[in-house]
């Protein structure tokens, strides 16, 4: 029996209508199982600047701060143009509550359903096999460069007349690149199996000392088989041979950009979940954010048609990482394996033969097959 | 009758294997067509750190800086841990050539042959249409980030006690960004088609600047229509519909990425050719570089079983822009198109019920057909 709390900021766009799907597979799962949930509601990203005039109030931080877990669901973007105005930007709702929860480590597993390869513009006989798990580093690199205080990024765009001049940080500690590389070593170590390493160490400084610390980390991990690829091989890679890769670890951009083309694996970027880790433990687990990859999609929302496969799976990641219900966590991974395996889409795959369905059903059927 | 200089520089791997192809392949032009090419060859990358201790030497910069047209192969790597031992670097041929030159467009021309989509993992249906080019920036962004002096990138890992910190600067003025738009609205307008610029705008500073220059270069080219995209939108959409893309516009580490990823579109990274272009004028065109996209691949070295395709493609692009032999450089691409269309396929490609045959013979029928 469980007793957690968990905050939901449903955010922007498709979030609302996915998130809302997510929290009634984790209700579903407190009646079936007999634990109690406490939710608590708060405003991330457009919604936010709109009711409260910044992307993430204090009190909503608070909340999550009290949290044992966060369920997110996406957030909007401004209209290009109002990008760098200097007002707050939805993002910084993200990078704030990354950078100040510690986390660093990003999973992003990818498991195509083997009965319905179909779904994925890959053949069939090109995804036989695939079973990977991204670690993407998260609270460091480019993302954070010249952060001067953690909610306003300043501009760093330096104008002098007609001319302007543009600068991005990427900078990583070894501490930094340590504890994201120990927690994809454990990962791997886990599954009996290997570790690719991300980078690209013929040019970049960075990349150079990620390499040094991931042969020094290694070392602690006898069992775990590790090898060094560059960034634009591994973008090849993982449409030539994506059953070639087991546990991927990379720094934040490179994971930010392989991830959105890993999902292509599946089929649509509406499946994949994410699990955001850092050092600070729940009673049974870490504390940690949750939330499907895809963006707000804005051109979609409130047509019943996003697919809120990516939030449940991410709800099925929560309950394992942070309230250590490993059985719940799987039931769920099961009830969406099934309702795919039966033949059921969202509009986002590839049709196939398949029943395309709405968001609402396609979070019925999970809750129904559970 | 053109009467035209180019510089071979075959570099390491399969490299020169691959490069003696494509100069053959000039050499039937050269007979075909009545032209006369003088040809020069130098060294570069491994082989020139083991001939002369430097990654390119001054006499054959020299060489190159007095041609219409570099013939590029392949640079190795160090060995992991030389990496960033203070000594020369194989890279640095490379990244001096591409800055010293002004090479700040990388073209790179991505287009399966109907006839011949299975040769890649994704489903025909997918790949339907799908003829699209990009430019790449190439002088600047983080592969120049606190380069001091051009041919050694210092080391920018700082080491206390046994902490270390890295960092790599990801730089763009308004004129790097402007120039380089620019030619690919040209492109775009030649083709009567699109533009796709990618960044990290919700991210980069230096997005966002390149955002503000592309829609200011866009009024000049009314007749262009063109859109933003995130980098990770397109590391999907590359895969989910590839045929939507035309002219994709994009900084340097994104464009080394996306353009190996893109490759897959044709089954192989050897198919894919390049071209380096800049400000300075020949003859009858630009000067250039041209090098097929993929690298040194020491594995498969001096087993003739390397795909010529790249740098036959290669050899093509330089006629066309360097020589300004546009007709010789359609019937090279022609020739190739045909040798794939009759079934005939390097290793690198999948089978599907082709003739599979090695380095030499596929330049030889490429040649045959021209
Ligand atoms: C919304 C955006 C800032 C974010 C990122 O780039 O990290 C998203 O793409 C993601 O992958 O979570
Ligand atoms: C060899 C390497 C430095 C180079 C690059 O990253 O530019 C290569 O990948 C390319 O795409 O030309």
């Amino acid at each position: 029996m469980s007793d957690a709390t968990i905050t939901v900021l449903p955010g922007d766009g498709v979030g609302p209508e996915v998130t809302a799907q997510a929290l009634q597979v984790l209700h579903a799962v407190e009646e079936l199982y007999g634990h109690t949930f406490t939710v608590h509601q708060g405003l991330v990203g457009l919604a936010a600047i709109a009711a409260e005039g910044v992307a993430i109030s204090e009190t909503t931080f608070e909340t999550c701060a009290h949290s044992d877990a966060i369920l997110f669901g996406a957030i909007g973007s401004l209209p290009a143009g109002k990008n760098h105005s200097g007002g707050p930007r939805p993002e910084q709702a993200l990078f704030r509550l990354r950078k100040e929860f510690g986390f660093f480590a990003n999973l992003r597993p990818v498991r195509p359903v083997e009965s319905r390869y179909d779904a994925s513009p890959l053949k069939p006989e090109y995804l036989k096999g695939t079973d990977l798990i991204f670690v993407r580093e998260l609270s460091a690199g480019l993302y954070y460069g010249h952060l001067e205080s953690v909610p306003g990024k300043p501009s760093e765009i330096r104008r002098t007349g007609d001319e302007a001049e543009a600068i991005d940080t990427l900078l990583y500690t070894s501490h930094e690149i340590e504890r994201v590389v120990r927690t994809a070593f454990e990962i791997a170590a886990d599954r009996g199996g290997k570790l690719t390493s991300v980078d690209k160490a013929n040019v970049l400084s960075s990349s150079v000392l990620w390499r040094e610390v991931v042969a020094r980390v290694a070392r602690d991990y006898p069992t775990v088989t590790y090898e060094h690829m560059l960034v634009d091989a591994c973008a090849m890679g993982l449409i030539r041979n994506p059953a070639d890769f087991d546990v991927i670890v990379t720094e934040n951009l490179f994971g930010d950009i392989l991830t959105d083309e890993a999902s292509m694996l599946t089929g649509s970027i509406g499946m994949l979940p994410s699990a955001s880790l850092g050092q600070r433990r729940t009673e049974s687990g870490s504390f940690g954010l949750y939330e499907p990859i895809h963006g707000s999609a804005p051109d979609i929302a409130g047509q019943d048609s996003a697919n809120p496969i990516g939030a449940v799976l991410s709800a099925a990641l929560l309950l394992r990482h942070s309230l250590g219900l490993h059985r719940e966590a799987s039931a769920v991974e099961k009830a969406v394996e099934d309702v795919i395996h039966q033949g059921y889409r969202t509009v986002d795959l590839h049709e196939g033969g398949c029943t395309v369905i709405g968001t609402q059903e396609m979070g019925q059927r999970i809750r129904d097959t559970l």
